[in-house]
């Protein structure tokens, strides 16, 4: 299939958001856990989370156009500048999918969707006990990007928890066998770890 | 394991590196393929390559700090206005990691990495032949992230080509069994397709 800008342009409204959405590649699937000022706590589901930097430790995600519906997510972040990030488990994408239908602010996606709220050490935004892999976030900078109307949050790493020590080796790399994949908008990979390979230098360029 | 913000400013480089990278889950593998205006190609791994948005059909990437090093990624793109993206296929994943080594400008990763440059329809920069699933982009805006020097590039889709139509159903969602995943800097994830949901709705929340 070869699709020119002009293909693109004027394909069927629910293949394009498909394509577009899944073009990319693998998106890792997470759940963004807040709360608002009265404790009200919310669970969504977001697949543009992407690493920004390490020193010092950023990560940004992308949110959609803010005007015409209340994003919970984005409000409890501004409201109270902490969220988490939590890896999805391969046995609970299917709950974690329903976080993204469109529940009242007053509606806790945990408690609907089947997940358990977690607070720890006074960070005012929950965490998910099912995740193995959960990070705690604190905001830093909203990036307006004016060509589509999104804005990319960044926040900074303020702590880390990994379930089972396994689940990391001893130089700092995370397994992901029990995390997630999403490609575009509705389906979901599990991921299995293939080969690990040195850092690149010329010496080893001579393999074709 | 349990890493406080303070446990976290105090890790070993190296493993604080690799935490950080492989933090966020799951990473797109991609190859950029870029060329100056002279015709000397470039070709390069990626793992930061994020849908931004689906009309238009804009996508995102991040770059690190441009001064010290001549990122020539970056300065093609900044030349031609024009690259490509390039999923990476499972059994190239060797190959793709050493595009990352520090080769001279006038060296092509293309021929000393084992990939086979593909130009088509006056496209100016070059496609992945051995590649399933290729992206010609179009240079929009770049974003500095003044938090920590990078640049978020952001470029418009221009054309796509999927080698096989079997990789692509009829609702326009990608399979990604031909596609690699990444994790931090250097580990590689084959993706398994587990399950495909509808768009979530109220009517479905009662699962638990």
């Amino acid at each position: 299939m070869n699709l020119s800008k002009n293909d693109i342009d004027n394909l069927e409204h629910t293949f394009a958001i498909n394509l577009i959405n899944s073009i990319t590649g693998i998106k890792p699937a997470n759940l963004i856990g807040t709360s608002d000022l009265n404790g009200s706590q919310n669970l969504a589901i977001f697949s543009s989370i992407f690493h920004l930097g390490s020193k010092p430790p950023l990560i940004g995600f992308v949110t959609r156009p803010s005007k015409k519906v209340i994003r919970h997510t984005l409000s409890n972040i501004l409201e109270t500048k902490f969220y988490t990030i939590n890896h999805i488990p391969p046995q609970y994408t299917k709950n974690a999918h329903l976080t993204s239908a469109k529940f009242e602010k007053e509606i806790s996606e945990f408690d609907t969707c089947g997940f358990t709220s977690e607070l720890k050490d006074n960070f005012c935004a929950p965490f998910v006990k099912e995740s193995a892999i959960k990070i705690g976030m604190k905001y830093v900078d909203s990036i307006p990007i004016v060509h589509n109307n999104t804005t990319i949050i960044i926040g900074e790493v303020e702590n880390i928890t990994i379930d089972n020590n396994s689940l990391i080796d001893n130089n700092g790399n995370i397994d992901l066998s029990h995390s997630s994949g999403v490609s575009g908008l509705h389906t979901y990979y599990s991921l299995l770890k293939e080969n690990s390979y040195a850092h690149a230098t010329l010496k080893e360029h001579a393999i074709k």
